[in-house]
């Protein structure tokens, strides 16, 4: 089992969806993904929160053995996004974004976090992605996640994160968005071009496809009736993506098939409460169950022929 | 080996796509999915043409070894379609259908066909669709597909198709429009409660999801970097799938699996150029080649536990 650090935001979430809605609840993606990453292996958080940050919060991830040393708490207020969900659950309507203490957030990794094997840059400005990676070992295994708003205003800074990770996770309309084009997989070969060796497309309720050097492997998402929230469900998959490469300690393409599906498990857990009300409540053994059901959905008796 | 029925239409279609355009080329649901399906097995065709059809065509079919018994040349023209595919390559335009000949159409089997043990009613008015299921045994392994127009239009009757049949396929879209749900396995579980044994449930370049009395199994859309015309698709598909069934004579879960699999393979062919232009030239070296490729697009290691 390795280590695993992770930037992102910590931040409180107002979110409504058909089914309800909460206020100013725990809510980040480095929250999102470190709390499904501990049910893995070790976790080390980076992130900033204002004054008025609940310590009850902290203590809910203290209490999964996450590791806060990274976590600055500064004068002013914690970052706050509102959004709603109305007919499409794959899309929300941002409301409101108040970056608040994020806006002069300024990242100093604590000595005992430099040699983290495993590092995820949670999306976030990509001038904060590359501060922390230049102040990690140059051997450990990188993943980055982005979104559209950096796409369009800071193209440069995020093709050199991109230049510089091992991992590409990346939405599908954004991965278009990025490349120009209107094909998925030439636009993976546009972001290949930048070096990263894995590049993960997420595609909503239609899950995700692995690309590695020309090698394609899609996972699904894992089948549910009923989702009541989906904040989050990007982050969580990746803390399962990552949770589990650290917890294997290993990043060959079987490890990331694995992997994803082990993500895909916990971001179908995560969208079935508001906040981390479910991903909070499960186990171990809940994971291994809804794995086991996933195997046996993308399983082909292989004799070897059609004919 | 068992021998393969289908209903549906033998068309002239003029399409246009980013790509180029054809006018008045071999088209129409039965051609796509018997074409597809003779790379497999024996294919039997019930449809109608008007005077207007070249003999070519006829000759290209019956040169694959496809049954033209059933096939009625009449007074008037053939059935004409045409549509355009514009940003959207999984989306068509439709600008214009001529039912012609179509109209006046009465499915009437040759004895020959009557105990075909596997049939397929491509979409088609479901009082035809039932017609052809009043003509085959009662034994047969049956599947139906059908679009919108009826969805909207022939309710009772298409029900009743859907009663009557072991195996539903259908787009996502109109799964959702027929169920009046937003999720699509609760779609699922509307149309199973009608009766049909599998529901596949067709989505676009995501691929498709089988539902078997609530197992559910994935396959993905094979993927490509190019689509020149993606009209066709579906029956290419569909013929792929009923095909292979009707090539190892089995209808469990696992020749369902496999099957889906050699459809999606040969739908992946079909897209590649305009009318039968690819599916023509194929061979079954083609499909094993990248049905091998497939397998390993979808595979994970398993060792039974993920932790």
């Amino acid at each position: 089992m390795a280590e695993l650090l992770v930037i992102g935001s910590v931040a409180l979430d107002s979110v409504e969806t058909p089914f309800g809605s909460v206020e100013d609840a725990l809510g980040g993606s480095a929250t999102y993904f470190s709390t499904a990453a501990s049910l893995l292996t070790g976790v080390r958080v980076v992130a900033v929160v204002g004054e008025d940050f609940p310590e009850d919060h902290l203590e809910t991830l203290r209490g999964r053995g996450i590791d806060l040393e990274g976590l600055q708490r500064v004068p002013g207020r914690t970052f706050r996004w509102s959004g709603r969900y109305v007919d499409d659950l794959n899309q929300a309507v941002t409301l409101d974004t108040q970056l608040n203490v994020f806006e002069t957030f300024d990242p100093e990794l604590p000595d005992s976090y430099k040699d983290s094997p495993y590092v995820f840059l949670a999306n976030l400005h990509p001038a904060l992605q590359l501060k922390v990676l230049e102040q990690t070992s140059g051997d450990a295994f990188t993943g980055a996640d982005t979104m559209n708003y950096w796409i369009e205003g800071e193209r440069s800074l995020l093709e050199e994160v991109f230049r510089r990770v091992d991992c590409v996770m990346i939405n599908e309309a954004e991965a278009l968005e990025f490349s120009g084009e209107s094909n998925i997989f030439r636009a993976v070969r546009v972001i290949e071009e930048l070096g990263p060796e894995y590049i993960v497309v997420k595609r909503g309720e239609y899950g995700a496809v692995l690309w590695h050097r020309g090698e394609i492997f899609f996972i699904p998402a894992f089948p549910l009736e009923e989702v009541i929230d989906p904040t989050g469900a990007g982050d969580t998959f990746a803390g399962g993506l990552f949770g589990y490469l650290a917890a294997s300690d290993g990043h060959q393409t079987e490890d990331l098939r694995r992997g994803l599906m082990v993500g895909s498990v916990l971001a179908s857990y995560n969208v079935e409460d508001f906040s981390l009300g479910r991903l909070l409540s499960i186990t171990r053994e809940d994971i291994t169950m809804r794995a086991g059901h996933f195997e046996r959905m993308i399983h082909i008796d292989s004799d070897g022929s059609v004919f």
